[in-house]
């Protein structure tokens, strides 16, 4: 395996620790210590920590991608199970991490989309683009009527993405994987529950 | 109106920076510059940061608790349509500041859990504290038939307030009412519906 570049352990060192210390609490110091890069070296890769966070922000969206293609695109499982599957996927990672970590987009919405512009409007395409297999697996549902067809798909698939962020909210508090499984249980059984 | 102490400056101003910035991109300085306060003098009225941030939620709760008595205590309202009256209240708020504050409740869940033992133990506690009127309400509708008895209230009431943070999540990234609207839209037709 090649040595990864500098500007690799740069964003790597950054996506650590703004899951640890946020955006606003993470100094570009930080970052390159922990890179253990030359403080001036952030400056020839990135134009301003905004711009960097960017950058960290859709490499961590490129590796969602896969996740969700990993559960979505799973033709053994029903178009319902697939979207039940996603999330399971994730808590299995939560749980690897001691869910002491959530997601990085739904960290960086809630603290930074007030103060940075630039990274607003990228959280706004990033969520734009994920519910778009989410909406499409729901329509599949539909059609096969494994679910109810009371709402939009792109509604639903907004609908579960923003509630799952409130259940991993609860779980950073919690420290167990309860708010996850309570969240896929009551909303397997009523918003995306099989019709009788 | 009594001039409010140095005391309560400092927590006010903590509040609106911590709102601004998040706890860990929010130094003692900053809190102190924007008190109009000396820097020494914070030490003379909190033990430290985390300390202070505790008090900040605190003061933030007992708020949030007069709004959830001001709806759930609405007599003038069937049980179920009081829980829709508390996600109403705050949308208004929400839209007074221009949806670019959230909850400083989830804030600080999301931000400070994984690094502030103190901060997440007090998060925990006021979660659980939350969630008893939203459950005694949600016990009432049952009782009433207003809604399905198929969880506990308890269970419910978790579900309502974490998927709310989900949407609040959402609605700081759009700067719109649209993934509040939707939220309580599909929640009170599905999980909170009224029975057929």
């Amino acid at each position: 395996m090649p040595k990864p570049s500098l500007r690799d352990s740069i964003l790597d060192a950054g996506l650590k620790a703004m899951f640890r210390t946020g955006y606003h609490g993470t100094s570009v110091r930080d970052i390159t210590s922990a890179a253990g890069a030359p403080q001036g070296s952030f400056t020839n890769h990135f134009r301003s920590k905004e711009a960097f966070a960017s950058e960290v922000l859709d490499r961590y969206f490129t590796h969602t991608r896969t996740l969700v293609a990993q559960a979505l695109e799973d033709t053994s499982l029903s178009s319902r199970m697939r979207l039940r599957r996603y999330l399971d996927i994730i808590t299995r990672r939560l749980e690897a991490e001691g869910f002491g970590r959530g997601c990085l987009i739904g960290d960086l919405s809630l603290e930074a989309s007030a103060s940075s512009e630039l990274l607003r409007t990228r959280l706004a395409e990033i969520f734009q683009e994920w519910r778009v297999p989410f909406a499409a697996c729901i329509a599949e549902a539909q059609t096969a009527g494994e679910i109810a067809a009371d709402f939009a798909p792109e509604e639903l698939a907004e609908f579960l993405l923003a509630s799952w962020q409130g259940a991993m909210l609860r779980m950073k508090v919690e420290r167990t994987a309860a708010p996850l499984e309570r969240f896929k249980q009551i909303v397997f059984q009523t918003v995306f529950k099989e019709p009788s």
